[in-house]
């Protein structure tokens, strides 16, 4: 079983069954088709704005075009040294911007910190010329640690975004589950907290490969078509992606996929947080949950056939996403085989301890 | 009916039905899955030799890769003016290259003329670092007209960039219809007759999405990989994009889905040379029909759903494109109403000739 | 004696002075001077408007940050194949602007033709995202052939410019001979005929290396500050390269300069018109004179320490350049040689032909 | 009197000399002159050894240059926190190697610290193509707090830098500097301890605008020329540029400037160290002195017409910078001020002291 990534999951059956629907005759290219169109409006609706889309099939192609809209090439965009913007995208948005520069940030949990993020700004600000100018901020959502900001805190770091004169983005590869979580609105998590641009994902969460750009402020959108062409990302047969995402959005099937990852999230981390020697690192607000296990433990649950990541840099830490495929009682056979190896391990050691002295 | 373009086509049953068999379960991300592995080979096994091969979604970003692996940022890349790279990609080639130039030539057919190439690759290397360095030469397979190039002439161009230190690319965005056409092996035509890079097509004939940069020059990949990821196109759930290409070489799918496209085209093109006041413009190489015909003959096509376009800059040039689900007997009902409006408009002028004077 | 390039002139003795007088103590740095801040204002004074000026030390800056200012990545930048923006900067304006395409176009005596101008935008209009976005049009003045455009010319251009939403550069790498040989002021032959951003040039002409971006249009110049830094070009003692464009404006020395420059080209143009065998190819309108002539008669003034160039790609088209340093005496011991050479190649002719039949 | 930076000083008398003798007739542009040749073999002389050496006229040209020849746009460059390179230059590296990421490490006194070097080395391999190639090591020398790097730290430096497949650059600014305080040669702070690139400066200490990259390892230079070209860094006029270069370096002239700028900064900083409430914060090894001290004094010196700067960030650590032209009875001068003002405050404060409490 596999709990290495959201990103190895299946698609979900909706949408593939969608897929097949659309296969029928010609349609117009380039996103003139009646389906976009569709998937458009969906947008707007689910997002209770006007809004401009243009999907993409990876998140570091959503990243970079986003950060391309946002920061000239001589800007500086801030974010969380976890981010994926800058720690897993191969230079991306250095690419696309033309050579902007990420300046990664200290922060709990993997959020922003306001404080370091006003301190960054103000000596940035103090180099003139002589520093790339301030640009955009950029949140992750939910986090790489697994976590949420919530709307206050979105709103915190858009009032110091506003105030530098730059733009906020989100990257939203799991926006989704942390809509679902926090039970507010795609809007309230969005633009009416402060964001400009939002990179959608849809993929790890049952798309087959889907996310978009999604510009709120019609004032960074200009040039956006073209970036997009020009990059690869603009699909001559664009109603087999627009499906993807209009499928995703209808009917809130992306919150009830979101909802089964959360859930089955919630179980592994309770289960995990009991096992004698294991603890739970951060607070579960989506699908990842980080858990501090003995080694041998891992390799125990390892050669069961469960797989999942040691998280870089770290002995002990170990990683677990579930997704919506993630079947509850899959997580009840697989954390009662952890206790069992759990307690195991710890008689184990007890019969060491007395041996040894 | 459609005969805008074979981008606008439907995606191959068969190409479906291998999607959905490929959405069981979860699979290693980024391309370590199974099936990957499996495209790769066949890719091998198609070609006749090794080979490096990264999947994209558009022709757009298999051009732009393999001008940027090709030409540094300092670069000159040679093409003809009608070439997809020089003409429809929003300056893709430029982006990912770093601001290679693009030198368009001229030449019949849409085909890159030898004596034009020698003349401006030695016009270029007289300049000396004035000038960008030559670094590639660019053709379409099919062209932009419809034509094809024989081993013999892409050998000859091969010769000229070899001389003048320049890689090898094809844009193959329609290969399968010149594979088809010409009876000779995927081999001979590629990297038998000294192309070193190549941007293999398959969206057009019959993939939902999906092409490839395909690097028959070892020495030509290195960074290939990066800058894919960097790009944003190195997909998590890769598998989707492989089962896609893995079933469009399999088994000859993409010749006998090219071939159909072929045949509907020499159907349109026999049937529309024989239309009073009409005349082909170009050898019908693939699946492309170049007709000039009267405005109101086209008119009056259009009137009755048919759709095709007008050809960028002239008044009565007009483009018909065939497609692997364009069937012999629609283009049979097809012709048969030219015929009747054909003949009609030539009534009339006969008529308004007795009249007129 | 050398005719290959005012390129290779000397510095003006004023201009050497100047250096020398501004050696005293320090000095602030980065453009923070005294030195700077006068220069400046001297510039406003001789374009007669408020402006933005940025030194840089060689034409392929001025040139390249101009275009970077007006195109953005995603942009299309119309200038004449001949011109020094297409054929000799290696590929500089598609460096800074990130990718931007550079579209050479045909025209009479290296001037843009307008009908082709407008021609090329409402092709490229046509195409939509397809291509790139068109963004500015470049003219050199003087031109590559040593003609110049008179205001009416560059207001025509102009209108075209901003009709297709389009910035208008000048590559002023010989303004000064212009201006000089117009008689009209700075002003009528820039900004007021609608130019947007000028590269002023002072190296050819007397400066030792000093060129300046101009920006007349200041929606144009947001960003410049930091382009001009991050490319390199933000001289730390900006004083040493500021004294040389204020001295060069003070008291019209350029156009005195240039106007020694413009004088030696007329003679040399007049005395190489009555030449046996040779033809005055353009007119004369700067200072640089292009002749067809016997490549025997250009090897025998070569053999005499003569020195020019034959021009790219031609046989027996030579051009000559003058400066402010050439001196009229030198030009007519020069004329007195070409024309016993001449003769006596003439001579030769007719006793070959006596000879030959 | 100007302790803010070595960049506001004036030019050495025997370089404008130089260049005023330079300024004879017409020579050979873009470095085809035989100043620029002699100047070459100075290097290859001062350096023992085979290199190839490009002009610039600033230090982020330079610094910027050699950075994009060392790594691709996918690449990724190491270099101390405080270093130019990363703090200064606007995005320069950024933008010449076309969007390479600059990492920011730690270190005591401005110096990369091997383990640091290390641990982010191997962080980044790690994580395979989902992070840029690391390509790149940059040192300063001297560093930002005028500290210097011995022979055996660069080389150790370089050993890992060659274990990773990465060259190494060194950021010259103040080599001279350096080379006169290790008392070693050239060569053994350079190519022998393993640097592959120099940003070779002389304006800080006696040009007037003359920086130069400098590549020991041939295999590094491919491309440079162009690169060179495009950035706008190659001087139609060169010999003005090569001139003072070759007079730099000839009779050691750039060791004897150095030479008095450090001795100037040994008799700051010991005058400093002993003042009341002053400590010298780092050792003097170049020509710089941070000194920690009370604002007061701070302002009391700058009201008598001295001027250095607060370091950005910080409350009370003040920078001040000597130059070849700063003379030593000059210095004393100012620290007899200094010690008044110094006793002065002390004087106050125990006053204070005594009515407080």
């Amino acid at each position: 079983m596999n709990f290495r990534s959201d990103n190895e999951s299946p698609a979900a059956p909706e949408i593939l069954a969608a897929l097949q629907e659309a296969n029928s005759g010609h349609a117009y290219a380039y996103g003139e088709d009646g389906i976009t169109a569709g998937m458009r409006d969906r947008f707007r609706e689910t997002f209770e704005t006007d809004l401009e889309v243009f999907p993409v099939a990876t998140g570091t192609a959503a990243n970079s075009l986003s950060i391309a809209q946002l920061s000239p090439a001589y800007g500086a965009v801030f974010c969380h040294h976890e981010a994926h913007l800058h720690a897993d995208e191969c230079g991306g948005p250095e690419f696309y911007s033309g050579g902007a520069k990420v300046i990664p940030l200290s922060g709990e949990l993997a959020k922003i910190c306001p404080r370091t993020l006003r301190a960054a700004l103000s000596k940035m600000e103090e180099m003139g010329i002589h520093e790339s100018q301030p640009s955009a901020v950029s949140l992750s959502q939910a986090t790489e640690l697994g976590t949420v900001y919530k709307p206050d805190e979105i709103r915190e770091i858009s009032r110091i975004a506003r105030g530098g004169g730059m733009g906020l983005h989100m990257d939203g590869a799991r926006l989704a589950n942390a809509v679902q979580r926090l039970g507010c609105t795609p809007a309230e998590l969005t633009w009416k907290a402060g964001v400009d641009i939002l990179s959608f994902g849809a993929t790890k969460n049952g798309a087959m490969a889907a996310e978009a750009v999604v510009v709120f402020n019609n004032d960074r959108a200009a040039g956006l078509a073209r970036r997009h062409k020009r990059a690869g990302h603009l699909f001559s047969k664009m109603r087999f992606m627009s499906v993807q995402l209009e499928t995703y959005l209808k009917d809130d099937l992306w919150l009830q996929l979101a909802g089964r990852a959360n859930r089955a999230a919630d179980a592994l981390s309770a289960g995990l947080g009991r096992l004698a020697g294991a603890q739970v690192l951060y607070p579960v607000e989506a699908n990842e949950v980080f858990v501090k296990m003995p080694p041998p433990l891992a390799d125990g649950l390892k050669e069961a056939g469960y797989e999942f990541h040691l998280w870089p840099g770290s002995r002990d830490h170990y990683r677990l996403v579930t997704c919506f495929a993630t079947r509850v009682d899959e997580v009840k056979v697989f954390l009662a085989l952890a206790r069992r190896l759990a307690d195991g391990l710890k008689a184990g050691e007890l019969a060491k301890g007395l041996d040894g002295s």
